[in-house]
């Protein structure tokens, strides 16, 4: 991502409340060597996207952020402190049709118990080309069973952390197969998410996407679309997805805060059909959003 | 940990190589928040002890951090200057009978291609009730099934991350439960390692540790006491293991470089022996080392 231009530190007090508001310089170091977010991956994230300064779905983002923090056994998020350091800062960037503000909160420097909070955001990049042409993607185990986020919750799959060296590093496993974007696969056979993505995929004129469940972050992206199927003609359901589910498919999508909707043009190697015209009647609906 | 009394900075340039050294404030914020070990946990680290100044097994320490950089397609660190900033802040502790230095590598901002490193250190906190009265541990499935190092690389099994936040979430869970510590079971059944620490079992008078092919860290505490066994009438081998296994052995250890060689007394509630004579020789054994 670009140098963020606008930074708001959000602080609180020991007992995990948020106290208030600091702008502070995006160009100057602001964290100490031990803060959790650094020594630990230990803290949870947001990022949402900014529409000519109308932050997009920022309910749902803020519903997950405390969402995710729950699951961590952190404080819960002052709802109404962080959406004025979003909107704070998507005002800041209101000349730009396509921007983003990220919000974090870490369990603060090692030892103590004030979580440390910030939210930045800046222009988004340019993704014309993964929104038209599409993305390759690469089927990879994700290791975990379908079963772990209700068997296994300090797994903590399905939370928005910190800890993302295993998305990044599937990212690279993917390009390294000739692919852009990894889509992991339970290891009991059930297709997930990507790495920074929710997976939809049309079927009978239904778009369908896998369960919360399975140990997977509920999309802001997907449940937006998702009120909007009728308008496109279409239903929308929750159903468990097999890789032979998406090679049968009539269109499939990673959907995402940021590069919205990106049609999938092909699976390990083979061409998948992507359906332009809903493509841009989806992305054309997402960036008109203005809440 | 405590606030760290001594940090230096491990400059790098776009291609990755280290350049040069640079004392810095550790009281100081460092860290922009467009760091990837803050936004990703996308960085390796190793914790090395001090004995009275001395670095302890500090060339298997950055033999690991090379091989944890290496799977996260990190520069690869360059051992000399590395190792100079290590000696730098333990002779800077040299007053102390046990201390500690972290050295830190992450992919850097993101976007860029200069890696940030760090090294810091301070005093060790009192392990003395652990190391003689022992942990209570918690069986905790790890998710992952034993053969994913070989079959699922991108999950970084194995390698020591910045993204931890499932290590701390199992210790929490562990403390539910009313233990001190986890102790990770694969997926199929067999025993891991600790969130921060090795399984050590005794059998038959012989050290027997899970294999590092199972997709855990190789030890560097372990490795050390494996290769005095001898000197305590001991055979040592590395060979799966069971929880039943845990269950019938003589006596068992979670063996890290800070805490040392913790013996586990009660396994999910139930008492298991210490052998409080072989501890304290392992203890004494680990905490005279001068290299």
């Amino acid at each position: 991502m670009s140098t963020p231009q606008h930074l708001i530190l959000v602080s609180h007090d020991q007992e995990g409340h948020a106290t208030g508001l600091l702008p502070a310089e995006a160009d100057a170091p602001q964290l100490s060597v031990l803060d959790a977010s650094v020594t630990r991956g230990d803290g949870v994230f947001e990022t949402i996207s900014v529409g000519s300064g109308h932050p997009q779905a920022l309910d749902a983002h803020l519903d997950r952020f405390a969402r995710s923090a729950r699951m961590l056994d952190l404080p819960e998020p002052d709802a109404g402190l962080w959406g004025d350091a979003v909107h704070a800062i998507a005002e800041a960037l209101a000349g730009h049709e396509e921007a983003w503000v990220k919000t974090v909160i870490s369990r603060g420097i090692e030892g103590g118990s004030t979580p440390t909070g910030w939210a930045y955001g800046s222009v988004s990049p340019d993704f014309r080309r993964e929104r038209t042409e599409g993305v390759a993607v690469a089927l990879l185990d994700r290791g975990l069973r379908s079963d772990v986020a209700e068997t296994a919750p300090w797994l903590l799959a399905g939370a928005k952390t910190l800890s993302y060296a295993v998305n990044k590093a599937a990212v690279r496993e993917a390009q390294r197969r000739g692919a852009d974007d990894a889509l992991f696969v339970s290891s009991d056979g059930l297709l997930l998410e990507g790495p920074t993505s929710t997976l939809i995929v049309l079927h009978d004129r239904a778009l369908v996407t896998p369960p919360a469940a399975l140990g997977i972050l509920p999309g802001t992206t997907q449940h937006d679309l998702f009120s909007a199927a009728r308008d496109w003609g279409l239903d929308a359901r929750v159903d468990v997805l097999r890789p032979d589910d998406l090679r049968t498919a009539e269109s499939a999508w990673l959907v995402s805060s940021l590069r919205l909707a990106a049609p999938i043009r092909a699976v390990d190697g083979a061409a998948t059909p992507v359906d332009a015209g809903l493509t841009a009647a989806m992305n054309g609906f997402l960036r008109s959003r203005r809440s």
